[in-house]
């Protein structure tokens, strides 16, 4: 079933296109994005509720919700549902609040004190996907870091549903995080009012969180055309996984069918040291799949999805880092001996008993990652990407004469006289 | 001789344009860019040869210089000025080291840990501004921390000198930081030739360094066409400062001089609460102007330089944040009460005995800094700029049979079974 592969008979063409995953739409998204934007930018307000209108098929009278509407849906949900989300609000802000460290002064030179301090990015944009797929667990990965972070202003953009409201999820998430305001937008026209503000829409500063391909255009292009910095480029979700003989073909399969129930175009790559282990994972896939409900999607994933067979862990390793998967599951006893030799994946789940889909919701770590092989440059979502680290120094006149006359040779050799003499002046006092 | 405004006469019109800095190029640079990048992507070393001698006005016999070069062009360098090299080398190190920090593992549920550790980006591309603005600090301020992530290839472009070398003292610090071949390459070419890879180029996964309007545009293009990652996006530099009556009017106009040698472009910003002391700016600035070698560069930014007036230092504080400038100087003695207000701004230098050139060179601080009011989603560059911090975790048969239940519910209210049953399987064994 799975398009199966010999490591060793693998040419230099077709390696490439295993690795590969950009999907390139050919300029015809960029098109229609742009217009987007412009609209946008041309009638604000306006421009977003006939947007809304036109591609989500909803006449909204206003383009929010608000704190008492919110609270009333977030009452939709059930006891077990609220107590599975507080469970992984807490994982994820006990994980997450760590990452906010306090860094100590460093004295270079006698007199010269230099450190960094953490302030938050004050607005920051969420953007929380709806319509077909609802994702409140996108909201918890956002939320939590940009709170504890300390983020002033957190906007929430998510499309409306069919009734023109949100999803109660998604509400109950926002009592949770306290925010009080929800705009009722997704898209390309989501990211273009973050990007550029509106009557309604609060312009931001950095815009976050996954979406379709208009929406990741939309962060490429506010990002280019305006500044707005973004959390990531984002493509289709994958997983790669690195088994050996201790590995359990049956977590496999569902791990494998659980990202592959993403989109047709999510990918699953099995690479193994053992044929046998192969041979059972495609039976299990079979009997899996049978039972999915999204099977069609999945099964649309698996053509694309491959295995890749040979003897020795450190060439399927080294696969894996070219590879470098949004996802990496090691599926063997051995994890420990395995794990210092990644160098590039977004999160790595260590043994058989750590399905990606743990930290996909509760465990902790964030799951906003980077695909396509964007994890040889990039981190996943964390504390660190809602805040700035502003470097601070203070020198005294005893380190002013200490350091001076250093930086007065490397001003001159650069020719700047001007930078030279800002030392000098203070030198001679 | 600087414009001096009221704070209180200001109009929201006025403070919009006093904040703007951005200078849209009207789309013809890009328009140039995208043609070297199709040139170098169809002919590679070919296309870098010619573009080299069109636009450098050197023909090469080939695109790198190699160590035994690097080492005969070092040894120009005198003694003087090679421990002033290699003095801010050691504060520059003292400083970014520290930033290199291993974090402790998280049990969020009993059973189940989480953590980050730090992974170098493998390949790295720095550009070293060469032609007319050699600036070697540049290269310390890039290679040194690329150093400490433990970056393993480190590609370094400059562009050839009109002898068809490099700079005695670029080739000093590459010596200085064990870098052993310099690929002769400027302009928006380079960073093409390291976004898409050459024969002679390696391909790189993030591309760092300062530079001219064209490289900015070649790095946004390559960001946003290949997703190669880049430092940050670049405009001409900028000095804000916050001056009491404390400060020293002498200081203050070197540090302002300073800043507008760079470039007729650059901007420096005098907020303060004393009038007296703004006038006596006013005179220092006429008479060290006269003395300063640039004198026609900065009195051309000395026209975009302005101060503003107001006795509320608070109120200052306020502007200065909505700037959110690169560099940021509290010429105050009451420097440590100013300091935690500041929100927005790449790096700060407090105290009347500060300036910005000590950072620009030798304090240790990293002067790769977000400009264009850019620093209210960026930081400068650090050792953070070049590592991923990859998340792992590890579940236990206990830890899964802890959290297993939660993650089911959640997967079930998302409609994801593939998901749930990832859980399942597992909790059925």
């Amino acid at each position: 079933m799975l398009s199966t592969y010999q490591l060793k008979d693998i040419s230099a063409d077709t390696k490439a296109r295993l690795l590969l995953r950009n999907t390139d739409d050919g300029g015809q998204i960029e098109d229609s994005v742009k217009q987007i934007i412009q609209k946008v930018a041309q009638k604000g307000d306006k421009a977003l509720l006939e947007l809304t209108e036109q591609l989500d098929g909803v006449k909204l009278e206003k383009l929010f919700v608000e704190v008492t509407e919110i609270s009333a849906l977030a009452a939709q949900v059930n006891e077990n549902e609220r107590n599975a989300l507080i469970t992984a609000y807490q994982n994820i802000e006990r994980f997450h609040q760590q990452q906010l460290v306090k860094e100590t002064k460093v004295e270079t030179t006698k007199g010269v004190t230099c450190w960094r301090e953490n302030r938050a990015i004050e607005k920051v944009g969420l953007y929380v996907p709806g319509g077909s797929a609802v994702l409140p667990s996108s909201f918890l990965m956002l939320g939590i870091p940009a709170k504890i972070a300390g983020c002033k202003e957190i906007v929430v953009c998510t499309p409306p549903q069919k009734n023109g409201k949100i999803n109660p999820y998604v509400a109950f998430v926002a009592t949770l995080l306290g925010i009080q305001k929800i705009y009722l937008l997704g898209g390309a026209q989501a990211v273009a009012a973050m990007a550029l503000g509106t009557e309604s829409i609060p312009k931001v500063s950095k815009i976050f969180g996954p979406g379709n391909q208009y929406v990741t255009k939309a962060k490429v292009l506010a990002q280019s055309m305006f500044g707005t910095a973004m959390d990531m480029p984002a493509g289709p979700s994958e997983v790669l996984i690195l088994a050996d003989k201790s590995a359990n073909a049956k977590f496999i399969a569902s791990d494998m069918l659980a990202q592959c129930e993403h989109g047709a175009d999510s990918q699953a790559v099995l690479l193994s040291t053992s044929a046998e282990l192969v041979e059972k994972v495609n039976i299990e896939l079979k009997t899996q799949l049978e039972k999915l409900p999204r099977k069609e999607i999945a099964s649309k994933a698996l053509i694309i999805s491959y295995a890749i067979l040979t003897e020795n862990m450190g060439d399927l390793i080294e696969f894996s880092n070219e590879y470098a998967p949004e996802h990496l599951i090691i599926a063997s006893d051995d994890w420990e001996n395995i794990s210092p030799k990644i160098i590039n994946a977004g999160s790595v789940f260590l043994g058989n008993h750590t399905p990606e889909a743990a930290g996909d919701y509760a465990s902790g770590t964030n799951h906003t990652l980077p695909t396509s092989g964007f994890a040889k440059a990039y981190s996943g979502v964390s504390v660190d990407s809602f805040i700035k680290k502003i470097t601070f120094q203070h020198i005294s006149k005893e380190g002013i004469n200490n350091l001076g006359p250093t930086v007065e040779i490397l001003a001159n050799l650069e020719n700047l006289h001007g930078h030279k003499n800002s030392i000098t002046v203070r030198l001679e006092e």
